[in-house]
């Protein structure tokens, strides 16, 4: 890993805290406390003010947080506080499900194109409007436009070369969904999505 | 949340190291340590030995984890040395992906029903077989098959009532793919997918 001060794993915790707090807003409130979002989220409120601390002072003790201000300081953290291109390789059910995915809006991201190997896939519409476009492309596209990060949806046998041609034409950053071990250099960031993962998180406590 | 000794966060990466040693096991070795484990998945030896000393002691200082042993006390802890049935509710393009996800295979799980709503959706054949049922029959045939987990693939403003459906039907855990926060007993496990989260997570090291 990078020599970096914050742990990783305080990082991957942001996005959750930055989550809660826009629901919080959205629902008119405008204070909360480090033990609300705990009990929100399953985290102990002296880790939430731990992680926070590694970036400020946010609250003040019998105050709590002003919630647009911490959740203002998480998007700027978090560079989030601008809109980030992202490549989607995958046209398939997946695809189709992220292209319309709801959750997108104000939080940073816009799929700015979306790529297929499967010949009846190309120049077809996707949902949101994008047209797939053919995986031959898709390393000139993105070195052409910069894009930084890339969703990999595609079949597990076709996610490590995808995730080669995305390296080599300048992204930084995956977001895998294929079950598989994506190998990259160290200075590229990969994150994956398996709910496996997350349903044998569940069945611990079913027991 | 429960008046349990380890913390959830801990519990939460449990899923991660198993995972981590499938895919070495499936290279065929035999041993490893904390520090590769830590070098692979971003987290740091000490915390994946401070983790694992909650269950017991399964490695020797000098030698490391012999993996299929631990791999096999993770199956137990998480509970997943048995198949797990998981209704699915959602047949749309999501639901197509997980029903056809190759990542459950040997990891517990397999999806037992599919419902949805739509009426041009209910009877035709998912991939891998399951043939979509109607919601309606959700809450009688969750009851009477027993199924304690659901996932809730369906749009953000039908989640809550699928939510609600399955846990009257007795589900216990729920892995959530819409992108707002449930609402559900302390006694129900949530957890949530969300494309957002992880790719903010990628944005922290872009800047």
């Amino acid at each position: 890993m990078e020599d970096r001060q914050v742990p990783d794993i305080v990082v991957g915790r942001l996005p959750i805290y930055l989550r809660a707090l826009t629901f919080l807003k959205a629902d008119n409130r405008e204070i909360t406390s480090s033990q609300e979002l705990g009990d929100r989220l399953g985290i102990s409120s002296a880790q939430i003010r731990k992680d926070l601390s590694h970036f400020g002072e946010f609250g003040k003790q019998g105050t709590g947080y002003e919630i647009r201000y911490l959740e203002n300081n998480l998007k700027e953290i978090l560079h989030v506080d601008r809109m980030w291109d992202v490549v989607l390789v995958g046209a398939g059910d997946l695809g189709h499900a992220l292209a319309s995915y709801k959750g997108f809006a104000g939080r940073g991201f816009r799929i700015a194109a979306a790529f297929d190997q499967d010949t009846s896939k190309i120049g077809n519409a996707m949902p949101g409007g994008l047209v797939v476009e053919d995986v031959a492309a898709l390393e000139g596209r993105v070195s052409e436009a910069g894009w930084k990060i890339g969703i990999i949806a595609v079949p597990a046998e076709a996610a490590q070369a995808v995730a080669n041609t995305l390296i080599s034409a300048g992204a930084m950053a995956l977001l895998n969904y294929a079950p598989i071990s994506l190998i990259a250099p160290s200075s590229i960031r990969v994150e994956q999505i398996d709910p496996a993962v997350h349903l044998q998180h569940l069945t611990y406590y079913l027991g």
